[in-house]
């Protein structure tokens, strides 16, 4: 029997004990051993949960005991949880979480630490929710050289846009549905301001490059602004608007790193992702692309990838499974987003000056884009591939108020 | 430095010592030592190869060589390529491979070897190509009771699927063209008739139940009869023809498994893979549905598979990386074929007598569906979810020479 703890038993945590219920004998059989749920630490009751008895508000009592070696954090930031899970670690015990928050901000640290005493520290949860991406990189991706990925990676901000294309309401209508149902927080800040997203390509990016790229270096764009006027346009050219975590490794090494609104070609394969789906393109240079689809949130979906790294931890109890951890080494491996090149969309006012328009798409090399509405006028910049996000900004600004709104192309 | 041998100098072993060559330093870092090809065993010469001075035709160079502990696989078939890889295994030397026939054909015994001299049998690149699937299925998906997959698993046969689609061609015109593109081989059997595909969803049944599948019991129908007649009907349902290699669990526990042309969608997400590129959709009690895309076959994105699991092993020199084997246990998981639900489209001549077209509509519950052709009728049985195979085969059989084809729809 192995024995395990969940701190924190809110949706996800109490879907991990949800997940070890339903499907217990099949995990028994693979984990080798009968996986029992011994403590729970919250500070709230559960009367009439079935694990209500193993509720306990003590930590000591978990970290103290010899008999717990798998240790579930699921209590989300980056500052109870990095205490809580370093007290873990350096017990000994092996720390499965799905916070990828505290991934993001102090993985090496605690990759370090599990390494240090001999445990596993795993998050194949952090991001993607359900969908196996982490172990696929680090395992499965590990003869490429990573060139690119692009991904849908927030299923809250996924739901939102997908509500505002079908449905044709706006952003706030959009957001007050997605909290009626649960799929958006009451501070819904952290999704809809892209900051999920992009802890989430950061770990990611961290994983290629066996690295700490930090999250808080990436140029991180909402969904805020997006309105339902730019969603005509997203139709007019057959595309989509998504919120896009994108990573490019570029020739010299350095990593081109954004995330932002974007308008994505209906065909490329991640526009599949619809509502609280995402999906994950990764390119390699012998593999091409791969993709990964799938619920990228939700109590279930993401429990069961906590529960399946608990299932290795219990297959290696006293053996560390090998993962390939990152190292902080003081490089800035996210280039400057200046430099970055880009592609865009820019709708105009119908009054903007004609004469400076043009002038504007000979300098920069942008064309004219049938307007999709009424009383304005579209541009795409960067057609040639040769615009940078700097030269972008300068446009805009030229612009000034005639610009109702630019958004990127994939 | 890890030693390694490559037993098969074909497209898939040229493409591991390509990959090993053209990510060197990045599979180094990443396996903790540098990868060696050390020998070749082929029968023949390969002079203007890099590797020409490795090449041997002596298989006992690479078996008595303790310094060589892992060996590569890309023989194919299940003859030569089982005997090289039984010697392997009984030299205590780890065993990475792509070979779905001799994983779907003996992986059972080759997985007992492999334990009982304490090293791996690996075969991440024998489902899939590049894609990866192997792992995440027995790792990342092991908190789940998978309850259904659908895959997309043979390129050939989805390139020419895509051609006929997409250009209008006849199967025959498409599969010359395949062949001329080196897509489809020169005896294409396996391919178009399926078989590669069964061998494919046997072997991810079988990681699913911890048992084994086995590929020879699933029912097996290729594409060699699909017309561009056929074509038509798909445009009209807004569906495309794929050969779908499809798993249900039953409740019960038993297996529903079939491999064959269906009517698939345009909107389910294994429909996004064309040409040839694989999809895999994997269905989880927890999880709900996640999805593999990519290349599912060429030299080195399979190739890219094979290099990520010699890395693994490169990481477990003398210990086991813990796979979750399957074994035989004696009993049928394959349900009675005649006993599965299916829908289907069939396609009749103007001719058949609708007086006994109406009494089977009737009596099997079957729906007209305007025709997409001229001279010819056309019909959806099995609409309401409880036809089986065995009564799709009578209606087939009493409506005799009036059917002109009828295509399984998913």
């Amino acid at each position: 029997m192995i024995n395990i703890a969940i701190l924190g038993y809110g949706t996800v945590g109490s879907g991990v004990a949800e997940v070890c219920r339903m499907n217990q004998d099949m995990i028994a059989g693979r984990a080798g051993e009968t996986i029992n749920i011994k403590k729970i630490l919250d500070i709230r009751q559960f009367p009439d949960d079935p694990f209500a008895s193993r509720v306990t508000s003590n930590a000591d009592e978990i970290f103290s005991d010899p008999e717990i070696s798998v240790v579930v954090e699921t209590i989300g930031g980056a500052t109870f949880a990095y205490e809580m899970t370093k007290r873990a670690l350096a017990n000994g015990k092996h720390v499965v979480t799905s916070n990828k928050e505290l991934v993001a901000t102090h993985g090496p640290e605690l990759m370090a630490l599990a390494q240090e005493t001999g445990v596993a520290y795993m998050f194949e949860a952090s991001v993607g929710g359900g969908i196996p991406i982490i172990r696929p990189l680090n395992k499965c991706l590990s003869a490429n050289v990573v060139t690119r990925i692009t991904g849908i990676l927030n299923g809250t901000t996924n739901f939102i846009l997908t509500k505002m294309e079908k449905d044709g309401i706006d952003f706030a209508g959009a957001l007050a549905e997605a909290q009626a149902l649960g799929y958006a927080e009451q501070d819904p800040t952290a999704d809809i301001e892209g900051h999920d997203a992009a802890r989430k390509i950061a770990i990611l990016a961290s994983i290629t490059y066996g690295e700490f790229v930090d999250s808080e270096a990436i140029y991180t764009e909402g969904i805020s602004q997006i309105t339902t006027a730019d969603m005509d346009y997203a139709v007019r050219l057959g595309s989509k608007i998504k919120l896009v975590g994108a990573f490019r490794r570029r020739e010299d090494g350095a990593a081109d790193l954004i995330v932002a609104p974007m308008l994505l070609p209906g065909s490329h394969p991640v526009a599949v992702a619809d509502d609280v789906y995402n999906a994950i393109m990764v390119e390699g240079n012998a593999l091409g692309e791969a993709m990964f689809y799938g619920r990228g949130a939700g109590k279930l979906p993401t429990a069961s990838a906590v529960v399946a790294d608990v299932i290795e931890c219990a297959m290696h109890i006293g053996k560390v499974p090998h993962l390939m951890p990152w190292k902080r080494n003081g490089r800035d491996i996210v280039s400057r987003h200046a430099d970055c090149l880009v592609k865009a969309l820019i709708r105009l006012k119908k009054s903007a000056d004609p004469e400076q328009v043009n002038r504007l798409c000979v300098q920069y090399g942008a064309d004219w884009l049938e307007s999709a509405r009424e009383g304005e006028q579209a541009l795409i910049v960067g057609g040639a591939g040769n615009l940078t996000e700097q030269a972008l900004a300068q446009v805009v600004a030229e612009l000034g108020e005639q610009v109702l709104s630019r958004i990127r192309i994939l």
